[in-house]
């Protein structure tokens, strides 16, 4: 593996070591969600929550449908839910 | 998911986001190799190897077996791997 993939996948991981984001994850793991239902959901303000949601896009973990004046996101593809699922399956050996 | 969870699968995360872990754990991802064939195989000193395979044992991301004073290294389980080959070919997006 080069340089520059490594660091490639190790920035898409350091995108995903962060608690709030982590939870952020499962929420959108079943469903699509507009940035306001997340924030209620997690008790977290609505711009914090977009500041969450914008660098999760910029690793491609996320994806938005914009409809009317609202935002909704979804886990980006296959791949990140089964990152995602892969993690928790891995933290039951704790 | 409550927070105890959230903060542990985001360590777990944090553990895969360097680079230099990242290159270990491909040369990881189909053979067990010791230390020094990995430290030879990166251009690192053994000890920086040594250094980065102990945090990724704390969180049992892959595991040690002694055999006379060589120490061979291989990935935890098979949700390791999957964890690692997601993480690839979500990279094929960019």
């Amino acid at each position: 593996m080069d340089e520059h993939t490594a660091i490639h996948l190790a920035n898409l991981f350091s995108a995903l070591s962060d608690p709030s984001r982590v939870r952020i994850l499962d929420l959108l793991f079943t469903r699509e969600l507009s940035v306001g239902a997340i924030a209620q959901q997690l008790g977290m303000s609505e711009s914090a929550v977009s500041h969450q949601l914008h660098d999760l896009r910029i690793q491609r973990i996320v994806r938005a449908r914009k409809v009317g004046r609202q935002v909704f996101y979804c886990l980006d593809d296959e791949h990140v839910a089964e990152l995602f699922s892969m993690g928790l399956k891995h933290m039951e050996h704790f």
